[in-house]
Parts: C-alpha cells; sequence; structure tokens
C-alpha cells in the first residue's frame, strides 16, 4: 500500500509529516477527509484532528509520533531523522517538545494576528504576540549559534516540524516582520539551510499544493 | 554522578520522569532551584520551566524527552518502556503526544476549578471543563477496552506520564467526581494496575514528597 496521509497541505503539521516521508525517499498520497465525519474518528483519529498516517502495518495520528514512526520504520532510507547518537537524540526530542509547548502557542498567535487582518493587524494583539516569539527565538539563536542544527550536527525530526512554520514567516515581506528573522542571524541561516533541501523543495512544488507556492 | 531531577514532587511533569527512572531501576536525587535564576537559566533549561535533568553525559529539560532518554539509556534495565515491537512504539509516541495536546488541556482545567476553592468549586468553570474531561475519557475508555495499557500489552512511557494525574484524580472524594473514573471500568481497571506498581508505590514514599501521601 503507498503510504497515506490524511491531511492538508494547508497544515504544517501535515506538511511536518509529508517532509519526513519525502526525506526518508518515500511516496504518499494525500487524503482529506470530513474529520469529524464517524468513519474518520471511528478508523482514523477519534479526535477528529489532521494528520493520520495510513499504511500496510499501522494507521496512527499525532503528527510527532508519525514523523518518528516513519524516521524508525525506513531507518535505511534516506536522511537519518532521530540523531546519530544517544545525546543527539535526545535532544532531537527536547527540541520536538520545544516546538510544542514553547514554538506553536506564541507563533500561532502571531499568525492568527496577520491573518486576520493582513493589510493592517491589529497591533494591540501582534506586539505581545510577536514580543513572546521573539523571546523565544532569542533562544533559538543562542541554540543555533552553537550547534548545526537543533540537535547537534545532524538534521533531525526537531529540524523538520519547524520548516513549513518558517516557510511561511521567512515568506512574510513587511520589514519589521522580516527583521524578526534576519536581525538573528544563526535562526536565519538554518531557515535558508532548512528550506533549500530537496525533500522541501519537492513538496513545495507538488501540484496540489498552493500555499506553499509562492 | 548520581541522576539528578531538578524538580518538585508537586509537579506531575516531574513525577513522571522520576517513575521512568524507578521503573529502570536508577536511583536519583530530586533538587530544586529557582527557575527563573540566571544560572539555571543558562545551566538548564532556557525556559524557565521545570523539570530538568543531568548525568553523566546529558544535561536535558522537558519531560517527554527525559522519559525517553532514560528508557533508552536504561533499555537493558528494569522495565522496558518503548513499546516491544514498531507499532507499539508508535502507539507509545501517539498516546504521549494525546497526553501532551488532548488530556492535559482540560485535566488542567478541572483541576484549577477544584484548587480555586475545593469545598465549593464554582459549577460555572467546573462543569464544562468536567465534561470536556469526560469526552476524553470516553476516548481513554475505548482504547483500554481494546488494550491492556496504551500502547498495547505493554506498560510503556504512554502510561508512564498519566500515572500521576491519574493518582491525584483517583484520591478524589467526592462522589460526582469519582464517578468520572468508576464509571468507565477499563480506565478505572487500568488506573489502578498503574498506580499499584512497585516503582509508583516507591516514589509516592519518598520522604521529601508530601503532595502524593495521602
Amino acid at each position: 500500500m503507498t503510504i497515506k496521509i490524511y491531511g492538508s497541505f494547508r497544515s504544517p503539521f501535515s506538511m511536518a509529516v509529508a517532509l519526513a516521508v519525502y526525506e526518508k525517499d518515500q511516496e504518499f498520497d494525500l487524503l482529506m477527509m470530513d474529520v469529524k465525519s464517524p468513519e474518520y474518528l471511528n478508523n482514523f483519529n477519534p479526535f477528529g484532528k489532521i494528520p493520520s498516517y495510513q499504511d500496510d502495518d499501522i494507521t496512527l495520528f499525532e503528527s510527532k509520533a508519525i514523523m518518528r514512526y516513519v524516521a524508525t520504520k525506513f531507518a535505511d532510507q534516506g536522511t537519518p531523522l532521530l540523531g546519530s547518537t544517544i545525546v543527539e537524540q535526545a535532544l532531537c526530542n527536547q527540541w520536538l517538545e520545544v516546538h510544542s509547548h514553547s514554538f506553536i502557542p506564541p507563533m500561532v498567535e502571531t499568525g492568527l494576528a496577520i491573518i486576520r487582518n493582513p493589510q493592517q493587524p491589529d497591533n494591540s494583539v501582534l506586539k505581545p504576540a510577536l514580543e513572546k516569539l521573539s523571546n523565544v527565538l532569542d533562544i533559538y539563536e543562542a541554540r543555533l549559534s552553537a550547534s548545526k542544527y537543533l540537535a547537534g550536527d545532524s538534521y533531525t525530526l526537531a529540524d523538520v516540524t519547524h520548516t513549513a512554520f518558517f516557510y511561511i514567516f521567512n515568506a512574510i515581506t513587511d520589514d519589521e516582520m522580516k527583521k524578526t528573522i534576519t536581525s538573528r542571524p544563526h535562526l536565519h541561516a538554518w531557515i535558508q539551510d532548512i528550506i533549500s533541501r530537496p525533500a522541501w523543495k519537492k513538496l513545495a512544488e507538488r501540484p496540489e499544493n498552493t500555499r506553499y507556492k509562492h
């Protein structure tokens, strides 16, 4: 069975799973289902969220669990994604958790403030969100000044999970917003690195992909 | 070096790390630091949260990353905690994510409503929180009617991470609250199982532990 990803290219979480699959030199079909339908809730994810994943051996949900499964199942193919030592593996896991608990909340808050009114975002919402995000990005800058990737010398799932978010963020043309990235040189270099990878480019160029083409 | 856990027995996240260490037949020192001090932010966790972990090889934060590291480093000692097949391993990871994203939010909401006024919680806050939690626990009940543990036949980190939360919840004496658990027989049996494990009992009986003794 071809790998099936139930999700959307509008979701950075679905994109993270798709990117992990491509980094492993595997192919997938992207499918969309009504996540509140009994079929989806009963067979894919009882919590009614995307993405879900299916292959011959498993049906699975939660993007980070899926990425780990893909990285383990296809361990010998494509890019190793779990870290090359037990320490790198631990730091990969640490930064995957940082993504969930420290990065996503201010990133989503910032993103919503912009999406609600792209031409003239409400600064009373955007400013404090951006300040929280900036504090987090200072920690990323410090980390990335000490190592090439989040987990160490090796590109891992910790980088995979951030790629779609920073790809969108990097494409914002507003000068003030751009500085959020460009004023942090190690963060900036890391973003250019991870969005230049062949697997990401292949994903961004898939025909059904609209959001990530610009 | 003895394993050092920087945290508190008042934190179920610290308890989860401590439980993983005990399940691996290892010992630890529990230490508390000012998480906003430069020393803690610079050397342990730049995000200023507990728990952190230190041994001869690594300093690490984020409870689930620490648990995975402990489970991997001491793979051959104590209880295997990562699942015995690639499918169990994937489901262990899936339910660790469920814990973070679906279980914790309504559990914390419910807990806060009770803690704010234990004798007479504000029902306008407690009721909707408890309803959300109940919906999530229905999914746990369905899962635990199909398998003994969250990931399958084997006890794993997915169970470890829930233990402290359900231990507290299970000790609530209010009849209505008790029913949240007892009306779900498989959930109820699973909770009794995981809080009866020797490693958990040993942890609950540590002298510096006050919260978990009752």
